[in-house]
């Protein structure tokens, strides 16, 4: 880490067991995985321009995930704490509000359901990431992305 | 963790190798055990009043600390993550702005120096944790709180 940096705020998304006072088992996330790189090495440009921050690493899952599971992840470096915790914020409201990444609920006896709210954008249809999602919950790193904990 | 959380907000304080451009080698905090582990339970207790969060967990170090050693942590978890982000950042500026930690600046050469603007707050002269610190590093923690991860 870097040594003049005096905080790192960290979000920890995880994956609730109820949405709406319904039961939740899991949920599956399909990533238009090509934009969401783009989409994310976008953002922490912005973020840099923004706030003097030291590092920023964003990381989302993909695939199937339990309740209790991380599904996204984002960490804020900085000097003072404001900055940390206002890009950090600002990171993951962008990733919630606007990434092309839609979740789908796993109910009880193996239903699914999409839900509701998730970002809709127009995407080519032939594209392969969407037509045939991964089912394996991997990560999604913009892989020229510094480290946060580089030590 | 709770399984009804969606969010966890880290908030990790280090040692900065530098404050107003002069070099900074380590920090030694001073602290007033008693209270401060009261002002904690209090904190505590104020922010579950004000925003419905799962759990709230709160660490403090005293003692010499090097550059790039964790100071202190916040961390809170939520059903949503405007809770946890907000619980957060007013539980460390409460710390800093109100806790009776003080701490000294370890200079070049083996020099100390009080970094000036931190809390001043009197307290009996008699209390053995300010005419006698303690030098290492411990965590001050409040022994009921439960932890944040718990599984």
């Amino acid at each position: 880490m870097d040594e003049d940096a005096g905080g790192i705020v960290l979000f920890v998304g995880t994956i609730r067991n109820q949405t709406n006072g319904k039961k939740v088992k899991g949920l599956e996330y399909e990533v238009y995985r090509r934009m969401a790189e783009r989409q994310i090495a976008k953002l922490e440009k912005e973020i840099r321009k923004r706030w003097p921050i030291k590092s920023i690493r964003l990381v989302h899952r993909e695939g199937k995930l339990k309740v209790g599971e991380v599904s996204v992840v984002v960490a804020v470096s900085a000097v003072h704490r404001e900055e940390a915790f206002e890009a950090a914020r600002y990171a993951i409201d962008r990733v919630k509000e606007s990434f092309p990444i839609w979740k789908r609920e796993r109910l009880r006896r193996g239903r699914y359901a999409w839900v509701k709210g998730t970002p809709i954008q127009s995407y080519p249809a032939s594209d392969r990431s969407i037509s045939e999602p991964q089912t394996n919950p991997r990560e999604i790193v913009r892989p020229r992305t510094r480290s946060l904990v580089e030590a």
